[in-house]
């Protein structure tokens, strides 16, 4: 947004200081590329302002995210802005084999645990990545995932990612990004790459 | 993409490898957020692979990418992936001040600086922040960059980001990915704020 000024000015109370410091849910999704690269540009932010960063990773594959990962570990580590703890959640599955009752479970506890930190205030900014993928397959209850991100303490921002984002999570969303596929090299032949893809 | 393989195999005689090694042309345009978010996401898995890394700012703001400015100089400083090199081409002009001469000028040589970097294979990244925008307003000539991202020598990587990406841009881009604006809290009053916006 080239402008900070809003459409409107609504009629709630606040005073522009509060409406500057609401704590969002922020959802990117949509099948373009982009989703997750954009919430860990968001992560830079948060650790630039001295933030506690907390990355939940919902997905595992041997290459995905290395890049990210060890960039937020190594500026989190520099004390130069805010920590950064980075969280796999159900280290053995991947969203191809999803059919396995103990990868719920662990999504399911994955979930509990950021349920857990939203109430002890631990972060000030969370990247649920790829979590709308186990909200979708139902190993997370989506009416809990709302319930428990609108009753969040403090100012906590969180951001999710993932391709088929469910209605409600859209709803409970302040902030909506789709990223549309225009054109991808993939469907040229290309493959997959370092630096690019992880 | 959660799975690496390609819809097709092109028949261009070229390997997995060399295929996997293309250089590639990136766009985020659209007007929903996360386009340029998104570019420093990728910087950093492009920092991560020790590549060398060019941002070039072609949008000046007191506040705009303060945090990924850090983050990346802070990155680069450790060592432990590539350099990063931060250029901020026409430091005395925003966008909002788009009539005056002296602004196309200095858009125009720091699309000369690029050009002469690509040449000399300076990076193996650029992120060309907000360069849509001096190419719309004809500060730039569009022909003149498809032209040289073409003839660009190596396996130099170039994402470029903004609103209204020129139909040549996008024609010339490998990858091209809309953002578009599903629900922004702008719409109901909210303010820009710290850790989100910059």
């Amino acid at each position: 947004m080239p402008q900070g000024n809003p459409a409107q000015i609504p009629d709630d109370g606040l005073t522009t200081r509060q409406r500057r410091n609401r704590p969002l849910v922020i959802v990117h999704t949509g099948p373009g590329k982009g989703k997750s690269t954009a919430a860990f540009g968001l992560a830079l932010r948060a650790w630039n302002q001295g933030w506690p960063v907390g990355v939940f990773q919902f997905v595992k594959s041997a290459k995905w995210r290395v890049g990210e990962e060890h960039a937020l570990r190594v500026l989190g580590d520099t004390g130069q802005g805010g920590p950064v703890t980075w969280h796999k959640m159900g280290e053995g599955w991947s969203w191809i084999q999803r059919d396995q009752t103990d990868h719920a479970e662990q999504a399911a506890e994955g979930w509990a645990q950021i349920a857990r930190d939203l109430a002890a205030q631990t972060y000030r900014m969370y990247v649920l990545d790829e979590f709308t993928y186990p909200i979708k397959w139902g190993w997370v209850d989506v009416d809990d995932v709302v319930s428990v991100l609108t009753a969040r303490p403090g100012a906590q921002h969180v951001v999710i990612t993932g391709r088929d984002a469910h209605p409600k999570l859209l709803e409970c969303a302040d902030l909506v990004t789709e990223m549309t596929k225009v054109k991808h090299p993939m469907d040229a032949g290309q493959k997959g790459q370092k630096g690019i893809e992880w």
